[in-house]
């Protein structure tokens, strides 16, 4: 019997869920007319039931759409749909798991799930012939899983940059233009509510590095998990960095990269000297942006809110009516796992970029002409050199900028030069966007 | 019995129908893969039959893939896909329409047609359970159409704002780099095949116009039609304004605008200034930007090349591997017309803007304070008085920008400024975006 409405189990009920049912209820009408259908919130699951049902309450959800038990999900056959929006590997797995078995259409907005056991995920609904959707696991509102599998289909993918972490990407900005150092910027950060009182996850790059892997497992066909990212985070930028990427013409971005080439898949995540014309550079504050190349398309950017209550919900509500349409239209697992190939994965040291090289070093002639013969060596070829400032003590500061180059090579040459009895200390290494990544 | 294939028969084989017949044999495995089964060219017709046979010689198609006649398209029952790229209303029109009552799914980049004859045309799909797919026929490669149909479904859209026509963003960024005037960078873009000999479509806005009915018509369901979209070209676009808007601190585009409030919808195409913190600002030469907010979305662009062979083809190909996937998956008329509202088009006088005026005066006391007061009767309130240069004849150059006012209130104040004895010329009245059009 054709179904007349859609029945929607909603696991979590804290920021991104109580914003899918604001969302859910204020743009009903809308979403029953798009969807052919009416799509109804039947339930709300949470542990934290007091919290809960106020908020349920100030929405005005009834208090007898709550409970303490996933089970009254999984196990009700009048709910087509679970979103789960606890977050975290455990028990998400084992919940979603269930629901699946049980042939329920799954949202999540589950990173850390994806990102890690996705592949098994999408096989266990494609085996009880329903969805897995996760739109909002990468870069919140922004529609890019739902673009690359479907609109995006046609093209060969070639490169996925995307600034992907609002956290880190405001504390940058904000380094940026006002100066301030890093631990400043995150305190700021956290006192808005931008950064989590255990920073770690955003600043050293793993949530990113989540979402690349979610990215370049759909673009390029092969299942790349999150523990296969390299990973850099922000934590050893300071200021002088900054002011010298200004200078160089470049802005300071933490960006993660999924490329393929002949040799392989690249996955990873680091701070990046962008060129100020590219799109990416004046993606500031908590913005999000996702840039992609690929044939035919060329180039091309998706700019958006990265997370937040409403941006995520966008993402989510949005999975929720395409898994509506589906059941309205009586199709299931019409797009499954796309990960039909495996993929080499090339290791961090066959990555090619160019670098800065910021260095303390005694300020003596010929100490420039040991640096540069030890890059020559390693075939890193120099294109900046730039005048930077002496020290009280008679050091001085240096600051290079190399051509692309292995980073093997380039790691060798900073072992060397870090011996030289004439450098003190390398400051910091950072890796600058090349030609090549432009999108003109 | 299920199919084992998808066919294609071609309608048109210029610039797109060729890129689309080279990216469906480059990518055809990525294609096949993606979709579960393989998709097949099986016919091009075009009725310059020398220029296409050669054409399909140099990538590879055999010579009798090659009719010229579209029957060969809609009376085959092999044939599950038609692609339509010959353009314009008619006999696209008739052409479409019969391979829809055939129950054919057809895919087109003919925004003249889905533009002025969408609604209809959709009714006849969803009539016949089938689907018309017209990713390309709105801004080449950047996948607007679906997002805003499936990924931003969620979303009650408050606004569009484009830069949908890469033509007059050609001339436009030149004008505005090069200090060279309209015609001089018209004459440019024809030599480099950004503009036809004809340019009227391009530059006159009629092009932007057909893209702005048809986003209108997705964003608020509701059927508007490219006659009912307001419209100016750049062609009296100086680069004297080029140069005033540079000093204001704007850059001078021409956008779509597509916005929904209670009393109904704008649909806009004209020459806007834009802040050049705005990101549509950077959106230089034949690239395109599509600006969407909504609730609960928030802000959001997607940027990319608004033309070409390629890009073109990257659409016209997605919606053929959609179209594939729901062959595959038994699935027809998943998503129809949405346009299941009747709202009514708000007419160009009760749009609110800021406006830059450009006048001439005669350069004596009190001539600013008779255009003033005219201003203050019709409620127009000045933002700045910029100080503009005086003519070696005595006259001088005014330049205003106004705050946020009623169209209607600004073009009776500007017919009564135009009378005063002391005002020579209006050089120029543009619109510039307000307060409420930025991304922050």
């Amino acid at each position: 019997m054709a179904k007349d409405k859609v029945k929607v189990g909603l696991l979590g009920f804290g920021t991104i869920g109580g914003g899918v049912a604001k969302v859910l209820l204020q743009n009903k009408d809308l979403i029953a007319s798009r969807c052919s259908m009416p799509v109804e919130l039947a339930l709300v699951v949470d542990l934290a039931k007091e919290a809960t049902v106020a908020k349920m309450e100030s929405i005005g959800l009834p208090q007898n759409m709550y409970s303490s038990s996933v089970n009254d999900i999984i196990d009700n056959d009048d709910i087509d749909i679970m979103v789960e929006l606890i977050g975290g590997v455990h028990p998400a797995l084992e919940f979603i798991t269930d629901a699946l078995k049980k042939g329920k259409t799954v949202v999540t907005a589950n990173k850390d799930l994806i990102a890690s056991h996705g592949g098994e995920l999408l096989q266990l609904a494609s085996e009880h012939n329903t969805d897995l959707h996760f739109e909002a696991s990468v870069a919140g509102g922004i529609p890019i899983i739902h673009t690359l599998k479907e609109s995006l289909a046609a093209n060969q993918i070639q490169e996925i940059m995307g600034i992907l972490n609002g956290t880190t990407n405001y504390i940058l900005t904000q380094m940026a233009e006002k100066g301030l150092d890093f631990s400043v910027c995150l305190q700021e950060a956290q006192k808005l509510g931008y950064a989590e009182a255990n920073p770690t996850n955003d600043v050293e790059g793993f949530d990113a590095a989540r979402k690349v892997a979610i990215l370049a497992s759909i673009a390029f066909n092969s299942r790349i998990t999150d523990d296969q990212v390299y990973v850099e985070g922000i934590t050893k930028i300071s200021d002088r960095d900054i002011m010298y990427a200004k200078e160089l013409g470049y802005v300071l971005k933490t960006v993660g990269i999924a490329k393929e080439s002949e040799s392989g898949i690249e996955a990873r995540v680091h701070p990046m000297m962008i060129p100020t014309d590219h799109p990416l550079s004046s993606v500031n504050d908590v913005y999000n942006a996702v840039f992609v190349e690929g044939f035919p398309i060329g180039k091309t950017m998706f700019y958006g809110k990265g997370a937040g209550e409403f941006p995520t919900a966008s993402a989510v509500v949005g999975d929720i009516i395409m898994a509506t349409r589906d059941i309205h239209s009586n199709t299931r697992a019409r797009i499954g796992c796309t990960c039909f190939e495996h993929k080499r994965i090339k290791p961090i040291g066959e990555a090619v970029c160019k670098y800065y090289i910021r260095l303390t070093v005694t300020d003596k002639p010929g100490v420039l002409a040991q640096i540069t013969k030890i890059l020559g060596e390693q075939e890193v070829s120099i294109a900046t050199v730039l005048q930077a400032c002496t020290f009280a003590d008679g050091r001085a500061e240096l600051v290079l900028v190399t051509h692309q180059v292995a980073e093997a090579h380039m790691r060798k040459a900073i072992d060397e030069i870090k011996a030289l009895q004439c450098v003190s200390e390398i400051g910091n290494v950072i890796r600058v966007a090349g030609e090549n990544d432009n999108l003109k």
